[in-house]
């Protein structure tokens, strides 16, 4: 399909619109501020490629000094590994033959490939597919807090961290969570008891990785955490603004929008629609900020078009025809509805990349 | 990239998950459905091919006897020409010299296009793109109570119109509207009246549009409109449900996600996250429903994670392993997140269809 992307050194006046947009400098210095903080208190940076799906943008990772990558899915993985990822945690239960076939191919070419179990199932079908000629390391994922996956207590991560131990193509490397926000003494608690259970047994916790971007400058007050995980950080969303994670100056992505129509003085209509933002409302109660322009609210999004109430917006919004830029709640699924992204410094496009992983939930 | 995409003939068990799955013969007779309740009532059906974005589904839907396609974006409207489709209308303000540009290429080889318009500043841009050569039909587009696009009032609607005849490149093709749901008696009485109003000026009104799902078997409560769109009646969802458009036996749409976590006794995750599913909640308070299994409540995504509440599902949730189909809450936006749509009769995979206008957001 001839879609309209454009070229290195066209103005960003000139871009098709809705387009999410990526600031390289704003992109440059979230990554390496995040990795001066992690450095600065000894932790190992693993980041969470889902927010770009872009190798190119990975590759800016490691060349900060980022240990290696997270991804969710097998797929995701494998997209990573194409491209010469040599080190990949992947926080996700593998189950299923056709998956764990998959992930003992990637095993094979993958030097340090890592994945989380919180189940016997999930361990037992591990166990069936890997063996000790190429075993294959694995974490116990653990629930903190966020009530999402994980075993629920540190003797239970301990029996588990036994049964991957026991069996001879599996290896235990330690142990993991995704906590809910603000929750460090309870990961700090949880990795505590769970590595002295461990030790009672004569087993080491050699990897402790702990997560997420809200409250990331807080990853230091889970000192027993060897390593942190985060993907929403490397381009920001009014989330992350609202989270104290960053401010407004770090946002390195927008998606640009043309107003199409003022049908009443109290209201624009966009062309980014959720096709183009998400509905992703992560508590706030509308659908994204407009730049330059407090109070406007985006009210509601159909596929194709987003309304915007004016009625407390605190200058006159522009006209039809005119583009503005549009802050998503969350940054992550905008990256996953569209094949390229396009990078942009001083005003023109830099490069455009192809987001290698869209699409990737197998 | 190595997606796991069933090939034709494979069991519906054996399918990667998550996986939106579509019932052949669901999706043929909610086809038939709406075809013959058009056609009893003396309108014209017009689907939108935004639900599913596949050529092959819209052919289906022309020889079950549409008179044409609804496209919202310009690059979404290119991808049905380029499959030969001859009749298309762009329901969508075109504003800036790329896209009319397209525009016009469009309208040079597509036998019968329209677009529609709210504003003069609309309506301006097409006139100066279009010659009397190879004009383009252009509809107004009228706010009948959805608050979206629209001009206010058959006043205005006229005034439009006028603007629309008197360019020697446009030709006043009629009246769209996208309506508030069970806003029938607006909708006629604004026609009726524009109609009118039109007709005091010597102009004819010869299409009338209509639109919507959710009611749209209440479409003949719009005698003056002379054609009905409609898009998500094709695979229906949820909402569709709820609205008593269809039953739930009407639901063609599926998505089989696999249980990855049995936390806690009334806690399951699915691998089927805001990146299978999209975070439209469309009214409801929780992210989709699973198919048998009433009470248990999908009541938040994560991108790759659906984490269900049992505390209130009537009967024993399947173990880790297990695949569960989820009802979606809103179909359309599911198409937009899959490169490829799997089709199933019988327990077996029928067809693997490309979904052609993907990402078509400008």
């Amino acid at each position: 399909m001839n879609y309209p992307w454009p070229e290195p050194g066209t103005s960003l006046d000139e871009v098709a619109t809705p387009m999410p947009v990526i600031d390289e400098d704003r992109l440059a210095a979230n990554i390496a501020r995040v990795q001066a903080y992690c450095a600065a208190h000894g932790k190992a940076f693993r980041p969470h490629i889902k927010t770009h799906k872009i190798a190119a943008v990975a590759r800016q990772q490691i060349e900060a000094g980022a240990v290696g990558l997270n991804c969710q899915k097998v797929t995701e993985a494998e997209v990573f590994a194409d491209a010469g990822f040599n080190d990949i945690l992947i926080t996700y239960n593998i189950l299923g033959a056709a998956k764990l076939a998959r992930l003992k191919a990637l095993n094979a070419r993958v030097e340090k490939l890592a994945v989380v179990a919180d189940s016997e199932v999930t361990v037992a079908g591990l166990a069936k597919t890997f063996d000790a000629a190429r075993p294959l390391t694995v974490l116990v994922e653990c629930d903190t807090g966020a009530k999402r996956c994980g075993v629920q207590t540190p003797e239970a991560a301990t029996a588990l961290a036994e049964k991957i131990a026991a069996a001879p193509g599996l290896h235990f490397g330690g142990i993991m969570t995704y906590p809910a926000v603000g929750g460090a003494e309870k990961v700090e608690a949880f990795m505590v008891r769970t590595m002295a259970l461990l030790a009672e047994k004569g087993m080491d916790c050699p990897v402790r990785t702990s997560g997420g971007s809200p409250d990331l400058f807080s990853a230091h007050l889970v000192p027993s955490a060897t390593e942190h995980r985060a993907g929403t950080y490397v381009y920001n969303d009014r989330s992350m603004v609202r989270a104290g994670h960053c401010t407004a100056d770090d946002l390195a992505m927008h998606i640009l929008a043309t107003v199409v129509s003022r049908p009443a003085p109290d209201r624009a209509v966009l062309d980014s629609g959720s096709k183009a933002l998400t509905s992703d409302l992560l508590g706030f109660s509308d659908y994204g900020a407009i730049a330059g322009f407090e109070g406007a609210r985006v009210i509601s999004l159909s596929e194709e078009h987003a309304v915007v109430d004016l009625s407390e917006c605190t200058k006159p919004f522009p006209d039809i025809g005119s583009v503005v830029k549009v802050v998503p709640n969350h940054t992550c699924v905008v990256t996953n509805l569209f094949d390229r992204m396009v990078f942009h410094r001083g005003g023109k496009v830099t490069r455009v990349e192809n987001v290698d992983a869209r699409g990737t939930v197998w």
